[in-house]
């Protein structure tokens, strides 16, 4: 039987296509036990297949399964199927640490709000930026509660100096990074043996900084 | 040509027909000058019927127009068409005040996150408690801009303590709360001649609470 110690991670990040996403991937897997498993949702096939090439690359005892995903449309069956398939079930040897990044995320329209007038792109974007969130922590937290053994779970929520300070034409995206800092504030008051962190990197030179 | 002092107003009130929203008509009608005109919106035909007659009770000069209409399914041009229908065009006289209550929200599931797997129910959520808001705020904004003269603007966003502070299974009610105290955050940075207020009115005995 395993010491929990060195027993294999779960890992998953959503946007890990590119970017922050990507970036934990890769700079995560060296620190990872062997026989680790990461899981990496995103659209672009593509983007996660450079990312798994490069997570193999860093730590070739992790698998880094891509799992192409439209977060804004997909339920909670389909966070179940992925988790399942890529990471283990019930049956499976409970991991040491499980790990989720809530990374994905858009800036959505930059029309200052008096222009907003498009109800299809407000509810896509609050699908992909909070209820995606939500689902799919639910999702993990599930599969966690089945796996036997005491796993040690962290959840944590890439934000942004958004949630906290209003700026101009970025409504949306503050509104739903304030949105995202509050569910997990809930989250943290409603399981304590849960890891719960609202983690703002900063500023990043990242695709999403070119729009 | 009427003194700006002394012109109707116009209000708006979402979630007119019970609770806080009827409390705000019936305490505001008997303020207004004569010829103001008050649009509320809500689901219930009866309720909004109950609201007028407390309205005209209130102030006989005030006129209610009630606008039956589910905010989680409506789009731009159907707040476009209460606002126009309603309260005035860019050919009307221009308001003294023209004041926007967003009071109408739901609490949603009491479910704890973990157990959240509704995807359906999540996006009707937000697309009521803050995508609706951001719908119906530009609406306004475009038909004050319309309506010639200077026009005092306020829009007031009904908050609460729960944007402030997580609580324990309301998860989705912290969220949207959170998300819209941002959300007004940037429109007062965005338009500094609007008057902005996110106002918490502090616990309501209010069908609300029966849940």
């Amino acid at each position: 039987m395993s010491d929990s110690g060195s027993a294999p991670w779960w890992v998953v990040v959503t946007g890990a296509s590119q970017g922050f996403g990507a970036a934990i991937c890769t700079e995560l897997a060296p620190l990872l036990p062997p026989g680790s498993r990461m899981l990496g949702l995103a659209r672009s096939q593509q983007g996660l297949a450079t990312t798994a090439a490069a997570v193999t690359k860093a730590n070739p005892a992790v698998t880094f399964s891509p799992v192409v995903m439209d977060l804004a449309t997909a339920k909670a069956v389909d966070y179940e199927a992925a988790l399942e398939d890529n990471l283990g079930t019930s049956q499976s040897s409970p991991p040491g640490q499980a790990l989720l990044f809530q990374n994905a995320g858009s800036l959505g329209s930059l029309k200052y709000l008096r222009e907003m007038d498009d109800a299809a792109h407000l509810s896509a974007y609050f699908n992909l930026n909070i209820s995606s969130v939500i689902l799919l922590n639910a999702a993990f937290m599930r599969l966690i509660s089945a796996v036997s053994g005491k796993v040690k779970v962290k959840i944590i929520n890439i934000s942004s100096i958004c949630a906290l300070e209003p700026f101009k034409s970025w409504g949306l995206y503050c509104t739903s990074k304030a949105g995202r800092d509050m569910l997990f504030r809930v989250l943290a008051a409603e399981d304590p043996g849960v890891r719960v962190l609202n983690y703002s990197p900063g500023p990043l030179d990242t695709g999403m900084q070119v729009k």
